[in-house]
């Protein structure tokens, strides 16, 4: 069992409705030694190859993909939801339902911040559906930029978003993936991992 | 001049409308080691008082909530927007309204996050009118936590939020205040302050 693992056995709760919920320490309060861990830990896995650039979503990517910025001292872009009048550049646009908000959200990212020169490592705390990691991916592709990989932090492995980019030939890494979970007994079960 | 002041006039560009547009390396795409050098500016300029936790609003505030955390070693609580179906706790609720948007947010903390016994710095990327602190300020005040004081990246010193602020007593700290600025000439004056 990776910290990741067992920190999510220690403080993360499982709700109905195929919830897991990990604000206490992921995605509302943040623990910024595990998220400097997780920050290492998604550099190692993709210490094979080069990428110069980490994409994300707002919000709850930013934490985790500046912790991997942050050790590879590399920018962060952050993909934006709706628009704003400060967003006058030219964007490239893409749809993500969210099934959390029961919506399709646009998102969006200037053109100046993903060039076709740059090689992307898309990094993002949860992974499910895949909508929001295909979305980055597609602002990738419109931007002719390589796509290195998918950094994850837990991926919820009984919905389709894992197998979908791996069949898409997409390198996925993510440090946990849930195999199943029960909210009465609280019990999460996770995938298991090479190390 | 300043290490923010002097990027800010680099690669800032200021927009018709009142607007400094800094997304090339603070609220879009985001240049790690600036962020870096925010956080530690930031922990310098609180260094003679104790605090356990930094608090925040989602978006942009979590990257440099987050830079503060780093070297702080200690937690960040983003207060949210809106409502989630992960949202179940008992949470502290406030308003504030968004020029940005033109409309009213709530914002909200989950109870356990913020407690009586702790000392928040609030930390934001920018501060205009004071909308998003003053509704910070309100949380902090509900949960009957200390509020320790205010830290901004960029004060914009013609709009209130930062007299506002001041004024009620609250410490403040604004790395770099901008003074008067000028869409067509591009000219940004900053308000002189002590290094």
């Amino acid at each position: 069992m990776n910290f990741l693992e067992a920190k999510i056995l220690a403080d993360g709760v499982v709700k109905p409705g195929n919830v897991l919920k990990v604000d206490s320490f992921l995605n509302h309060q943040i623990d910024i030694r595990l998220m400097k861990k997780i920050g290492e830990e998604i550099k190692r896995r993709f210490s094979d190859v080069e990428f110069n650039k980490v994409l994300t979503i707002e919000s709850s990517g930013i934490a985790i993909a500046s912790a991997v910025a942050y050790v590879n001292e590399i920018p962060v872009v952050f993909a934006k939801k709706g628009q704003t009048v400060n967003s006058t550049d030219d964007k490239y646009v893409a749809k993500a339902y969210s099934f959390t908000h029961k919506k399709y959200n646009e998102i969006f990212v200037s053109k100046p911040y993903v060039k076709p020169t740059d090689k992307i490592l898309i990094v993002d705390d949860f992974l499910a559906d895949g909508e929001a990691s295909a979305a980055l991916i597609d602002l990738v592709k419109q931007a002719h930029a390589e796509l290195v990989g998918v950094g994850i932090a837990i991926e919820k492995g009984m919905q389709p978003g894992g197998a979908k980019l791996r069949a898409a030939g997409v390198r996925l890494e993510s440090l946990a993936i849930v195999e199943s979970m029960d909210a009465e007994s609280g019990f999460i079960q996770f995938r298991e991992q090479e190390s």
